[in-house]
């Protein structure tokens, strides 16, 4: 928990709204800023970026991506804030958080000063992400086919966090789950935890006659060979970044449903995002006041 | 399985899409009516609903519900026709099956010397379909709140089919599920499911600090006094047919989200809900024939 | 919670051990009757079956069962007490509870004026037994087999409160179970929950290809002539009250490992068993003074 | 799939003769060695281990543990082999596999020219035994305590393979579980599936009110202070190897039941243990297959 600290949670979307309020609720003095158009403001005020307002914060919190085509990722302001600007506004005492900042953006901040912290790259933040992203995921496959998720035989590729804790919900709702992957280590664990194990890289060799496939690696597996190979009617949803692991394209013009789901998180779960990127945020801290005393 | 049977499924939504597709696959002679504006028709035909169609069929399918308005459900098709056009189209040798046919027609057609079946009475048919609705109520669940299943606090009321069959799956995925039911018997069982269970006629003396309510009661539960008592930012759920177990007007002016969600087989999964109707039709033609048989 | 009450425990196992030790600690005055021999008795006294250790006692509460071979059930006692003399010392004014007490019992009480309740009948109590009686099974199996649950063909025969308590653990551990059952309700519930579900009149023209097989049902159903049909090396366990539902000596002459699985509750979670024992019998006593206060 | 090889199996327990008992039924030519005392042998035969015997193996597979005392691990049999005397009978043509060979041993034998593998070393040989441990685990858990898994509040402590697979399994059962970890990625994971993370390091500012606690570290955890924070009543079960990770003497000298549970996967599931050790040995034959082929 955080306490007894000026807090400023600047632009984004319903995360950092998230964010803010619990800041608020930890009885923390914090202002919301570059937030004015958002409907469910309610009684709240949002401020414009500006040194008034940020000061006398000692923590800033930017949003997740932190930027947008070169500025200030706000979806819920007219304000068009460059990185730059809002380095002039930032007091240099505060701790500068935020999600994707960038690696220009880290090195201007820490050449003129301040303490920048990025809180993608933590492994908790990561792992505690994987359980909205996986009910999105969920509700997608629900959503987007005309089947029951019990019963139907689903192919996850990939066994990372992503892939653990949606295969582990597929497989607890009934479905006949496959999950894929390279390492032997993780084959195991696949078999062991009740699902068939497949080489990632032997796709091809398989028999693929999945009702759903979901992609979670980051790295083209379904091209057009691959797709050729899927059941008719079979439904892929490509829950990897951009630009994904599943070639639509292809998939659409083979009459193959393909859709690609991304950001869920934020999408599915804006409160319970928030209180994983705050609680991120609280690890950071910690851990930079306990290195501190041990000085 | 239905074997050398003509067939005839006439009118409804991609349930009886499904029906028919299933009956072709199993090598029947089928014919598919009032489905002319179907989008996925694809390579298939749909007839008017009149004699030459239906002659000879051996079992006509009708959907669910048979009617609406007075008239044959039939979303896909413009032609509209009363119970006693359709009565008079279809073959006397045939066997009627149909979903919530209603008294009235089922007791014209027999005096007519129909035989008439209807399917929604069927305990199978109830028991199969609690899967597919409780995946649409997880995929609302989802879909309708800001935070993630796992880990809130989810009340379901009502521990019949769809109770049981959502309840189980709330608490797999993490949530922190109470159930409220009236039975003794019941409340034993979701304690040993490892729930926890609530009376439903003491809801009001308890603390109802849940994230989600789900009703499943096919009466009203939660009046204006019961939401009353409600944490704010819940989001209820009515699973429960017109006219529910939530007052939703009472719930909105009081802030409280509530949504009415229905017919969810047919709207998240119709393959599967098609399925599930054919195979209560087989079960119910394998008894007929076990009686004949047995005379 | 019983309170203010005067109790008295009287022979049985660890089970009313459990009982007495749970109304101790609700600050109830108990005494503990024919447990002279328990060596866990520690600082506990225990007093023989007389009228001047029973008198005042509200309640009596006699194990399960109650009596074995004509007289009270007490292992842990060398006293030998008929039901006559039992009825002798207990105070007419006490409320007297027992496990399995026969109508002959029952009725002699009740003649001569007592006050009488029989746990066993309870639904409830059976409910709550299926969790200690499913878990005594799953350590059967896993210590009578040579292989893992993971992974093991499981047939679980019987789809009343035993049998649905252990299908939902073997197949949450990962076994690919299939349960028998006679109700076509039961039998989609068993498909509803992931399972193959198996007519039980009809096993005998299955394939028995099981590494383990576990009867719930309380009469015959694997005979010589079933038996012959499994699978060679796999194990059974009967869980039906004697004569049981497997024929034990047949399938140890055919070679086929099969034991008879009694009274887990009392054996695998005495104390568990104990809470439920009280915990019914609270049910009881509320019962009793709602109607009381109605009259 | 092991084909068209000649091997020895030699020495060891049950787990060895299921070995022995898969090569034969994969068509192997398959002499079986230092079994003479095993009861089930049936109509198999034990050879002595001799040259006659051994010759012409292509493999030859010791048990695991190789060696006890200085001598070939052989509980079934009266020879008595020093590990000299055993590569003194090995055709050097053979590929010979064990578990934990020892050091001494295998540079021993690679000197004089042996191609030596041993199985313990291997990542999927771990995790597919954690199942079999897992389940004996559990079954000590409901053996050994007087209450339900179901309900129970337990800490397992570590997150390792085995600790992954039992917290999983303890979860799936109803218990309410909280694992102990040391890294932060782990103790996000623990609660991502819905059980309580505690630091390892800080268990001793933890209130312990467990009933059962599993300990799974193979380093000194539960030291006498720590246990003297352990609640009255608790069971604990240690699974690390000797030395182990709770001071048992001083548990037990402090009234808390602690008991050691070794070797689960020979005990409880010898011939599943066996199936996993025969797939190590296939896939470090594959392995060095491909890499000859490579070459």
């Amino acid at each position: 928990m955080i306490r007894n600290k000026s807090a400023a949670v600047v632009g984004g979307d319903m995360r950092q709204f998230s964010v803010y309020e619990q800041l608020l609720s930890q009885n923390n003095d914090t202002v919301l800023c570059a937030f004015e158009k958002c409907p469910l403001l309610g009684r709240h005020v949002s401020f414009p970026v500006c040194r008034d307002a940020l000061y006398p914060a000692d923590i800033v919190i930017l949003p997740l991506p932190a930027f947008i085509n070169g500025a200030l990722n706000a979806p819920f302001s007219d304000e068009i804030i460059s990185p730059e600007a809002l380095l002039r506004v930032i007091p240099k005492s505060a701790r500068l958080f935020g999600g994707r900042l960038g690696d220009d953006f880290i090195k201007t901040a820490e050449v003129r000063g301040f303490t920048v912290y990025d809180y993608i790259s933590r492994e908790e933040f990561a792992v505690m992400n994987a359980v909205p992203t996986a009910e999105g995921a969920l509700a997608a496959a629900i959503a987007n086919t005309d089947i029951t998720i019990a019963g139907s035989r689903i192919l996850v590729c990939g066994y990372g966090r992503i892939g653990k804790a949606l295969s582990r919900r597929l497989h607890l709702l009934g479905a006949r789950v496959s999950v894929s992957a390279r390492k032997p280590e993780d084959l195991s664990w696949i078999a062991a935890n009740g699902m068939k194990a497949l080489k990632t890289g032997e796709l091809y060799y398989c028999e693929l006659d999945f009702d759903i496939i979901i992609n979670t690696v980051p790295h083209m597996i379904f091209d057009k060979k691959l797709i050729s190979h899927v059941k008719n009617g079979c439904v892929m949803i490509d829950l990897a970044s951009v630009p994904g692991g599943i070639d639509l394209a292809a998939a659409n013009s083979m009459g193959i449903k393909a859709i690609h789901a991304l950001s869920l998180p934020g999408k599915t779960a804006p409160a319970s995002a928030g209180r994983i990127i705050l609680s991120t945020i609280e690890n950071m801290l910690d851990e930079t006041e306990m290195i501190r005393e041990n000085e």
